[in-house]
C-alpha cells in the first residue's frame, strides 16, 4: 500500500533510503502565494543534521536541501513541491556483517517478512534518515502556521529518568542544548547518563513534549479524523514512538471527573476560555482555542554495540555486536521530526477547516 | 472533511447523532463469500449496550442491528454492508438546559465554535453513542479476522487506581463482570470504587488494554501507515481516550537499549521468534507474528452531577450540574469499541498487505 | 475495494441492492449551516422515479426520502447526512430465471467472476435503483451550489438518432417532457422511435447533455484531479454511459487550433471573457468562468424482450428472452444522475478551492 | 489540493514544471520483489522524448530517467520509487513576451485567476512535459502487468480527418512512423496534413486508441470505482483530451440493445466468452475477459504561430503570435501518455482485486 503519503488537502510524499543516493519528499496541495526558498528549510534541517554532538551519531551529512519544483519567483505558486537531499556519508560497508542477519528492535526481520526482500544498509526504508525528508516538509508547513499566527514549541522533556524541571523551562535553550532540553540541569544530568550508556556500550529513550499556541478553536473533524485522532496517528508514525498523548495524557486516567474537567470562564474580553488545560487544547477532536500539548515516548536506539542474542535469515543463532554510528539516544534528534509531523497534520486539519461552516463557502464565492 | 470515514481497502464510515432517529454505518470493501447474519453482529452489540449494571448509564437502548445491504443468501456479496440501529430511549428533555451552555469536558463549546450550529441532545455526534456504529462494523471484521487465525481480546486493565493482576487473568470473565476486568478481585474493588464516586457525584477514567494474537509477521505499511500508526489513530478517535500505547508503551521511555530489544532465536521448529515482546508485536510498523499489545488510556466520564463552572454562549456564568443518565466510568462500555476499532484497522491492514510482494501477485493471476 | 465512496472533502457513500430492504448514502463533509429537509431532496427524487410514462420501466416506487442525521432544527450541521429509501415494488420473483444465466450487456457476469456470489435479483448492486442515492446525495449539493450563484441544467439530447434542435431549446419543458428533451418536436419522434423499439421488444441509448452555469474561474485541481477528469469519472460511473465529453468533446479533434481555440477579450465592464466556448468552460484541468458543458453517451438499455443468446453459469447454452419490468430507454431517467453527479463533483472542487490561495487561508484565520 | 497524487493501492505522484530544474514522480504501492532498473523505463521515455521528427516540438531533451529509490540489487523493494528527470533545453526566454498576456486554449488565464501566481514558462505545471513523468511510472507498471500476461496496445488511430484503416493494422510500425500510426498509408497521408497546418502556421488534433488483452474477468470495483470510471478520469486528466470512450463509445448511443449487447457463449475448453466486443471489455465496471478497448479525443495544439486575439492580464487586448517550439498536432507524443495512465490505472485496479473475495484472503493467510 502507498503508506508514504500522508494528509488530505496538504499531502506529503517521502521517498529514499538510508544508503540510496537521497532521500527527499513532495509537498502537494500548500497554498499558493507563500515567500519561500531553501534559506527557510535549512536551518530546521540543521537542527535534525546528525554529526553535531556526543549525544547523537557520528555520521556526517549535510543535509542540503534542493527545492526542485513549486516555488517561483520565490513564492509558492500551488503545485507540488518536490524536496531533494542528496545522501553523501553512507558507510555501507559498515553494514555487510548485517546482510544476513536480525538486528533486535529493528525492521529488518519485519520488512523481510513482508516484502521477501530488504535493503539493509543502514536500515533502508526503515532508518530514520527517512525523516529528513518529513523535517524539510514540516518545515514550510511551520512556516506558514506561524503566518496564522500559531506557534509551534517543541522540546525534550525526559532521557532515561532525567525530567526537565518545568519550573526552569527556558525556550532560548532548546536549540542550544545538545539534549533539546529546556533545562540547563536536566541537560548536563541528561549529558552524564547518556555518557554512561555510551561507555556501557547501552542506549537510552525518553519523551519529546510539544506545545502549540495560537490554533484558534473549530480546527479538527469529528469522529476519526479528530485533530488527536490525526496527530496521534502522526506522530506514533516516527519509529521508536511507543506512546502518545494528548493534554495530561495517561494521567487524566487515574483522575475524577471533577478533577479533570476544565471550567469555562469568560474573561475581561468577554472571550471564553478554560480555567485549566487538562484536555491539552482538544476536546471531542476539535481544538477548543487552548495550547495543544503534546507528549511522545521513545523507545531506546535499538543499535547497541553490547552483544545481543540474534539469528540470521536461515535460523542459525548469532551473537551480534553492532558497530558503525549509531545516536546513544534518538530523542534530541527526533524533536524536530515531532515538530514537522504535528505541523503538516495541523496544517491539514487548518485548511479542510475552510469549508466548515456553509456561511463562509458563501462568503468566499460572493467576492 | 468527511471526517467520518476510515480503512483504505475495508472503510467504514458511521453516521448518527445521539438523539436522532438511529445511528448506523456503511462497511464497504469487504470481501465476498464470508457467512454473516445479524446474529453475529448483536451479541457483541449487547457488550456495549447502556443499562446494564451500575458500571453504566441506565439509557435503555436494544441497539438492535439490521442489515440493510451486501448480505445475500446469508452470504456477505462484496457489496457495501449498511448497518442500522434504531434509537428508541431518548430523554431529550434532559438536555433543555444544556442547550445555552457548554459542558466542560465535552465538545459542545468546539463544536459549536467550528459549526456555527450544534445538536445539544445527548452531546449529538460527539456523544458515545456514535462507536454504536463502529462496534456493529467491528463485530463484522472480527469474526472475518477470527476465519484468518487472528484472536482479538480487549479488557479493562485500570479504573481509577485499581488496576488488575496479570497473575490473575481469566478470560471468562471479561464478558461477565461488570467493569470488563478479567481479574475477579479486581473488578470487585473497582465496582466500590466507582459506587464511591457516584456517592460523590463524580466520575472515573481508566484504560483498556488489548492483546492480538495470530497475525502473521509481515501486516502493516512502512512509514505513515505503519500498522502502530494507524492503531493509534483509530484508538485515539474514540471520545475520552487521552493517550494510546503499543507494547511497553511510554515505559520503554525509561528503559535502556539492552532491557528494551528483544532477542531473536529460533525454536524447535525453526520458526523465528523473539525471546520477549516489549515491542508489542510490531517493529518498524510491520507486524513481527508476536502478539499485538496495546494500551488506551480514558479521562473520567465529563458529565457529573456536582455543580460546575461553565459559562452560556453569551458568556454569562453558569453553575452547571448535569443530571440525566450518564456512565459513572466509560471504560466498560469502551473495551469493545476498542476492540472494534482495533479489528477494522488490522484487517485493512491484513487486506492491503496481500498485493506486497510481486510473487504473490503474479501467483493471483496465474491461476 | 471500498468502491462506493466518491469525493475528497465532500464525500458521498452508496449503498444497496434492487431488491434488497432499502437504498441509501451517506453524505459526509457538507458544510454546517445550510437549510435542508426532506421537501429539498424529494421533488428531485421524483425526477428520477419510474412508473411515470412509456418511456420508463412499470415498476413503481415511491422513492420517499428518509433523512436519518445531519440535520437539526432544519439546518444542516456538518455531520454525516444519512438518506433512506424503503424498496417497495420489487418483484424478486421475475429474476428467478435469470438466477443461473448471464444477461448480455449487463454485470451478471462479471459479478460472479470478482465476487464468486452475486445477487442476482434485479441486478443487485449493479442494478440502476443504485442512482437513487446518488441523486438524494445531488440533490443536497445542488442545492448548496444554487446558494453560490451556480445553475445546472441537465436534459436529454438526444435518443437514438433523434437529435434536439438547440434553436428550439426550451428550459421549461425538460422536466415535463417524457423524454427530458427540452424541445416539444424532437420529444414527439423519439416517443415515437421508442414505442417502435417497444414493439420490436428492442430498447435505444441516446446522450444527456448539461451545461453548468456561474462557476467562477479558478475551480479544479490541475494534473489528475483535474475538474474535467472528476467529472468524466464521475459521468462514467453511470451504468449505460459508454463516452463522456466536455465542450466541444470528440468534435475538438478533427477541427485546427485556430478554429478551436476560444479567443479572449475584456468586456465592457473590464472582465476577462472567451468568445467562444469550445473548451467548455474548462481550461487546464480548472474553470474558466464559462459555462461547464458536458455529454455523456449511453448505449441502449440491455434488458430486452426478444430471445438472446447467452450461457448458464455451467456454459451450458440458453436462449434468454428478458420479462420482468425494463426501461425501454435508459435515458430520460438518467438526466437526473448524471446532473446528480455533476454536482457532487462541482461541489466538492469548489471545496477544494477554497485553500488554493495563501492569502484566503490568512484572511480566514485572521477573522 | 493535493491533485498531483493518483491511485489507491498504486499511487503516483508527479511534480515539476516545464522550465524547473526538473520533473520527477513518486511511484508508492509497487509490490516488491521485480526486477527494475532505468534501461526498462528509458525505451518508453524515448517514445515521448521530443525532437523526433517534423510531428513534434524541436525541445531537444535526453529524458534521462534516474531512479533514486525503491530500487536494490536491481529489483525492486516495495518501498517508493522515486524517479527523476533533469531539464535541460529550456528556452525560458521565449516566453518572456507571455509573461503578461493569456495565450489562447491554455490554462495561463485559469491558474492565474486560481493561484494569484503562474509560472509563465513553458505553461509550468501545465506543461504537457509534466507527462514524462507519468510515462516513467507508468512504464514500470507495464512491465509488471506484462508479467500478468496483460498486453497494451496504443497507437493514433486518426489525426484531423486522417483514420486508419483498421484492416491494415501492422502493429510493428508504431513506434516506426512520426505519427504513431499502426497504417503507413494512413501516416503518409497524416504526415501531409501536418505539413500544411504548419504552413498554414496552425495545429491539429485527433485520436489515440488503445486495446489492452489478457486481463482476466473480474478487475474493477463497482460504483464509483468502476473500471472504466477509473480509465476514463485517468485518460481525461491529459492535458487536451476532450472526450473519453469505452468499446463503441458515443457510437452506442445510436444503436439498439439487440445490436450492442454481446451475446455470451461457450468456447470448446468451456471457457465463457462474448461473440462480439462493443462493450469494451468492461460490465458493470468490472472487466469481463475480453480485450478492453479505449479511445481518447485530443484536441489540437493551442499554441499556433498565426495571430490570434487575446488580452493583457490588465485586459489591455494584445494581437498574440506564438513563437517558440511547439507540436503542430500532440497525439503521436501522447499514445504512451495515454498507454501510462491505462497501466497505472489497471494495475492499481487488479491489486485491489485481490481481496475481492473472502476465500482468497483466507487462502493467503493460511500460507
Amino acid at each position: 500500500m502507498a503508506g508514504s503519503s500522508f494528509g488530505t488537502i496538504l499531502k506529503v510524499t517521502t521517498w529514499g533510503e538510508s544508503h540510496g543516493p537521497a532521500v527527499g519528499c513532495v509537498l502537494d496541495g500548500f497554498p499558493a502565494g507563500m515567500k519561500l526558498s531553501e534559506e527557510d528549510i535549512q536551518p530546521v534541517m540543521d537542527r535534525r543534521r546528525p554529526g553535531q554532538s556526543a549525544a547523537a551519531t557520528a555520521r556526517n551529512e549535510s543535509d542540503t536541501v534542493e527545492i526542485l519544483s513549486g516555488v517561483f519567483d520565490g513564492v509558492t505558486t500551488g503545485t507540488p513541491i518536490s524536496l531533494l537531499v542528496r545522501n553523501s556519508d553512507q558507510h555501507s560497508e559498515d553494514y555487510r556483517e548485517l546482510k544476513d542477519c536480525y538486528r533486535p528492535g529493528h525492521a529488518d526481520y519485519t520488512y523481510e517478512r513482508k516484502y521477501g526482500i530488504r535493503d539493509y544498509r543502514g536500515g533502508g526504508r526503515s532508518s530514520g534518515r527517512e525523516t529528513t525528508a518529513r523535517v524539510a516538509a514540516g518545515a514550510i508547513a511551520e512556516k506558514f502556521l506561524n503566518e496564522l499566527g500559531v506557534d509551534l514549541c517543541f522540546y525534550t522533556a525526559a532521557i532515561g529518568d532525567v525530567v526537565i524541571d518545568r519550573g526552569h523551562f527556558d525556550r532560548d535553550l532548546i536549540w542550544k542544548t545538545a539534549t533539546r532540553m529546556p533545562d540547563r540541569s536536566a541537560d548536563a544530568a541528561a549529558m552524564e547518563l547518556i555518557e554512561q550508556a555510551k561507555a556501557a556500550k547501552d542506549s537510552l529513550g525518553g519523551m519529546v513534549e510539544g506545545r502549540i499556541s495560537g490554533v484558534p478553536a473549530g480546527v479538527g473533524d469529528p469522529v476519526f479524523h479528530k485533530l488527536d485522532a490525526m496527530l496521534a496517528g502522526a506522530l506514533m508514525s516516527i519509529g521508536a514512538v511507543k506512546s502518545v498523548g494528548v493534554g495530561d495524557g495517561m494521567f487524566a486516567a487515574v483522575r475524577t471527573g471533577s478533577q479533570n474537567n476544565d471550567a469555562f470562564y469568560s474573561d475581561e474580553d468577554g472571550i471564553i476560555r478554560k480555567r485549566t488545560n487538562h484536555a491539552g487544547g482538544i476536546l471531542g477532536g476539535i481544538s477548543d482555542g487552548s495550547d495543544i500539548v503534546l507528549s511522545s515516548y521513545f523507545k531506546p536506539t535499538p543499535s547497541i554495540a553490547q552483544p545481543q542474542e540474534t539469528v540470521h535469515g536461515n535460523g542459525v543463532p548469532k551473537a551480534l555486536s553492532i558497530h558503525g554510528r549509531h545516536d546513544p539516544v534518538i530523542v534530541p534528534r527526533a524533536v524536530v521530526v515531532c515538530e514537522a509531523m504535528s505541523a503538516l497534520s495541523l496544517l491539514d486539519a487548518m485548511l479542510l477547516n475552510l469549508s466548515a461552516r456553509a456561511e463562509n463557502v458563501r462568503k468566499f464565492y460572493a467576492c
